[in-house]
C-alpha cells in the first residue's frame, strides 16, 4: 500500500487577525515554534507507508510553502500544487487526485488533510489513519474521520453514523448534519453516534475519481481539462488560469461526501481542534496558577484566565478575566473569549475603511526574504530588508525615488548601473532615481540593509522589473 | 493687588503609565491637545491681577516646560524654578515664596497650583481665586481649596469646616482628615461640611513665610540659605544643589496647614479631576452610544465603556466593558476600569525587572529636539533625530561606534573632523569612528534625519562632549 498525504494550505482565519491575515493565513501561524502547516506535515509523516506528500496551496504562498517544508526535515519528497487563487476543496482535491494517480495509479491511498488543524496524539491518529487507509485500499470505500463530540459545539457539521462495518472501527454513514441548534447538539452528544465533521478524508485516487465521475461529472471534467496540459512530475506544479477558473466552487463535502452511498467514517478521540478561534489557540497552552496564558512579555496584576500574545512589546494586563490580547507591530487585539468568533467582524470592518492592515503584516514575506516598514513621513521611507544567503532581489528601477542602502549585517552585492560591487557591514551605497540596480546576497549568512527612500512617490508600484529570478516581470 | 500662580510641576504618575514615565511625567500628558501643564498655565492666567508666574519643575524637565509655555499665547512673564532633584511640596512653597517675596515683596498674592489637575469651569475657577486671594490679601490668612465631593472616595484627604467667616465664601478648618475608610467617607459626604483637598492654595508671600518660621523653622532657615546666593531675577532660576539637599523632604499640609490656626477654607464645585488614573482620564471624554472613548484609532465590536487611547495603532476591542487599553510604541496597558489605580504595580515590577521602560518612552526629549530608537539589533541601531529650528546638538565624538547620517527633512549642517558642510534632504554623510562630529539645525523648518549606527557598544553612554550649548559637558 503507497499512501500519499494530501495537504490543503488555504484560508484566511481571519478570526485570527491580527496574526492571521491574508499574506500570512492560518496556516503559517506559529504554535510552539512550528507553523500549523509544519505540524500538519509532520503529522503526516508519522503513518507508515507515506511514499511522497502535496500541499496544495495558492501560488502567492509556494515561496512560503517551500521554505517551511525545505525547513523541515525531509525523508520523503513533497510536490506543491500552485493554485492560481483560491477555489473550495472539491476542486483541489481533484486536482491532487488526477496529480496522485499521474505518479502512483488508481491505487494510491490519498490521506486528505487541512493544514490548520490540532491534534494531540500523533500516534492515536496514526492508527485511525492506518485503519482508513487499508478500508479505502480493500474497499474502495470513501474514509471520513469523525471527531468524537466533546461539548455541544453549534459552529461544526456533524455526521450521524450506524453500526460499524465488520469487525472494523469504520461505521457507514447515515447522514450529515449542517451545524446544529444548541438543543439539536445537545440531543447530538447524548446520542453517542454522531462526530464532528473534521474535513479529513482518505480514499484511494481511483475511489474519490470514480465518485466524481458519477455525481459531479462537471467537476471532474473541467479538473481533467485542468491537468491536461500540465507537467504534473516536478517539486512544483502549476495550472493554467482560465481553465482553473471553469473548476466548479464547491466543497467536497456537497459535492460527492453527502450524495455517495460508499462513505464511512472513523470516530476519533485523539484530542483535535481546528483552532477556530484566539479562545482555541490560548487553550493549546499550560496556563500558570491563575489560568494566565503568556506567549512574549506579559506582566498580570490580578488578572485571571488571560491569553497574551505579544512580538516584542511588554503587555500589561490589571485586573482582568477571560480576555485574548494579541499583540502585533500594527494591529492589537483585545477581545473576552467568549466572543473570539466575532473578530471576523473586525476584519470587515478593516476592509470597509480601506486600511490594508487586514490584509498584509508590516513585515512583507518576498522570495528572496523580507521587508520590513520602520517608518514613512513624508517624502521618505525606511525599510529594514533582509535577503537569504544565496537570494537576489530583482535587477530593477524607480521613476520617482532614490535610495540609501547601508549594510548592517552580512555581506551585499550591489548593482548599480554597470557596476557591481561588495558592500560589507557599515558600508553604504547611493541608489540615484532612475538608476538600474540589484542587491544580492552570495554570503552563507543573512544579508540585512536598511534602506532610506526619498522622493515624491514611495509606493511599492514604483518598480520596473529587468531581470527577476523568481520570474515576477510583470 | 498683585497675583503670581505657582505651578507645582512634578511628580512620576506610576497610575498613568505607560503615558506617564519618570521622563515624561503626569504634567505633560496631552489632553484634548493640550498638556496638564499647559491647561493648568492657561486656567491661572484667566485670573485677573496675574502680574507673573512661575513654574517649581525638576532641572530635568526645564526644556520640556520652557518649549511648553513658550509654545502658549504668552502676556506675562514666566519664570522656571529649577530643582536640582524632587522634594516635597513645602520645600517648593517656601522656595516659590522667598522668589516672590524678592521680585514683589511680602504682600504679593501666591496661587499655588499642581500642574496636573484638570477643572472644568475656569470662570468658577477664576472667582473662586478671586475671593481667596482678596482674603487672603486683606487678612493674611492661608486660604485652601476645598472640593465639594461627589462621592464617597477614600483616596483623598478631607477638610472638615465650621460656619463661615462674615460674609464671605470661606470657612475656617475644624481639622484635616487622611484617606478615611469607606464608612467615614460616606459619613462625610453626608454631612455637608466637609471637603476633599485640592493641594490648590493661596496666600501671601509674607504670610506663608511668617508661618513657616513659627511652625517649621528648620524649613524657612533651609530654604533662605538656597536662595541666599543664587540670582533670582531670570526666566530661569537654578538652586545649589549641596545647599538644596537639607531641605526636609516634607509637604505643605503636614509642615504648615494642619498646625496654622490663620487657615480658611472656600469649598468649591467647579468640577475638579486630579486625574488621579486612567478611568479618570475615561472620564474627561464624551462617551459615544455604547459608552466607549477612542483617542486614536479604534474599532469596537459588541463592547461597552471602554476607553482606547492608541498614538498610531489601530485597537480593536472585541465583546469586551469597562476597560482602559492604553496603546504606545513599546508598552501595552490593558486594564479594568476598577482596578486602575493598581497600573503603579506594574511600574514596581519592571523597575525591579530593570525594564527602563517605566522610566523612558521610546522617543527621548533632548534640549535640542528628539530621538527615536527605530529598531535596534546585534551591532547596529537605527534612529530618527529630529532637530529643531536654530538647535545643535553638541560637538562629540565615539570611541565604539561609526554613524551614517541620511537627511530626510530640513536641512542639515554638519560638521566632520575640521570640515562643517550644508547637506540637503536625501544627502548622507558618514561619520567614522573617533571623528568629532555636530548636527545643527540653522535653517527655519525642523531637520529630520536618519541616523544608523555601526559598532559592538551602542550605549548611549559612549560620547565624549567638546562643546554643549546646553551645558552638558559631563
Amino acid at each position: 500500500m503507497k499512501i500519499v498525504p494530501i495537504i490543503l494550505c488555504g484560508g484566511a482565519g481571519t478570526r485570527l487577525w491580527p496574526v492571521s491575515r491574508e499574506s500570512m493565513p492560518k496556516p503559517f501561524i506559529k504554535v510552539g515554534g512550528r507553523s500549523l502547516l509544519q505540524r500538519t506535515w509532520d503529522r503526516a509523516r508519522t503513518v507508515p507507508n507515506v511514499v511522497h506528500s502535496a500541499v496544495v496551496t495558492n501560488v502567492a504562498y509556494s515561496y512560503k510553502v517551500a521554505e517551511e517544508l525545505m525547513d523541515a526535515d525531509s525523508t520523503t519528497s513533497t510536490s506543491i500544487l500552485l493554485e492560481p487563487f483560491g477555489r473550495n476543496t472539491a476542486p483541489a482535491i481533484a486536482l491532487a487526485a488526477l496529480w496522485a494517480r499521474a505518479q502512483y495509479g488508481n491505487d494510491v491511498v490519498m490521506l486528505v488533510l487541512p493544514a490548520d488543524h490540532l491534534i494531540d496524539s500523533n500516534e492515536a491518529f496514526a492508527a485511525a489513519v492506518q485503519a482508513a487507509a487499508e478500508m479505502a485500499s480493500e474497499s474502495g470505500r470513501l474514509m471520513l474521520f469523525g471527531i468524537t463530540p466533546t461539548y455541544p459545539d453549534t459552529g461544526f457539521g456533524y455526521i450521524e453514523w450506524e453500526a460499524a462495518i465488520g469487525n472494523s472501527r469504520a461505521h457507514k454513514v447515515a447522514r450529515f448534519v449542517e451545524k446544529p441548534s444548541a438543543a439539536k447538539a445537545d440531543e447530538y452528544l447524548a446520542a453517542g453516534n454522531f462526530s464532528w465533521n473534521s474535513g479529513m478524508f482518505c480514499f484511494t485516487a481511483g475511489a474519490i475519481l470514480r465518485s466524481m465521475g458519477a455525481l459531479a461529472p462537471e467537476l471532474l471534467a473541467a479538473a481533467e481539462a485542468v491537468v491536461a496540459n500540465a507537467p504534473l512530475d516536478g517539486p512544483q506544479v502549476a495550472f493554467d488560469a482560465a481553465r482553473f477558473e471553469k473548476l466548479p466552487n464547491i466543497s467536497i463535502d456537497y459535492a460527492v461526501m453527502e450524495k455517495a452511498d460508499n462513505v464511512a467514517v472513523i470516530p476519533c478521540g485523539f484530542g483535535w481542534s481546528d483552532i477556530g478561534s484566539w479562545k482555541a489557540v490560548s487553550e493549546i497552552h499550560t496556563p500558570d496558577a491563575a489560568g494566565n496564558v503568556t506567549d512574549g512579555q506579559a506582566i498580570f496584576v490580578n488578572s485571571k484566565r488571560t491569553y497574551v500574545r505579544s512580538d516584542d512589546r511588554v503587555v500589561a494586563a490589571v485586573g482582568v478575566e477571560d480576555l485574548v490580547v494579541i499583540d502585533t507591530p500594527d494591529a492589537l487585539l483585545v477581545a473576552h473569549k467568549s466572543a473570539s468568533q466575532d473578530v471576523k467582524e473586525v476584519v470587515r470592518t478593516l476592509r470597509e475603511q480601506g486600511n490594508e492592515i487586514y490584509r498584509i503584516h508590516r513585515t512583507v514575506e518576498r522570495p528572496w526574504g523580507t521587508y520590513t516598514v520602520l517608518l514613512e513621513g513624508p517624502r521618505f521611507k525606511i525599510k529594514r530588508i533582509e535577503v537569504k544567503p544565496g537570494a537576489a532581489l530583482s535587477l530593477q528601477m524607480h521613476h520617482r525615488r532614490s535610495e540609501h542602502w547601508i549594510v548592517v549585517e552580512g555581506v551585499a552585492q550591489v548593482t548599480i548601473g554597470d557596476e557591481t560591487v561588495t558592500v560589507n557591514r557599515n558600508e553604504s551605497r547611493y541608489v540615484p532615481l532612475g538608476a538600474k540596480h540589484r542587491l544580492a546576497n552570495t554570503g552563507k549568512e543573512t544579508l540585512a540593509i536598511v534602506e532610506v527612500q526619498c522622493g515624491d512617490y514611495l509606493g511599492e508600484d514604483d518598480i520596473v522589473r529587468f531581470e527577476d529570478r523568481y520570474g515576477r516581470l510583470q
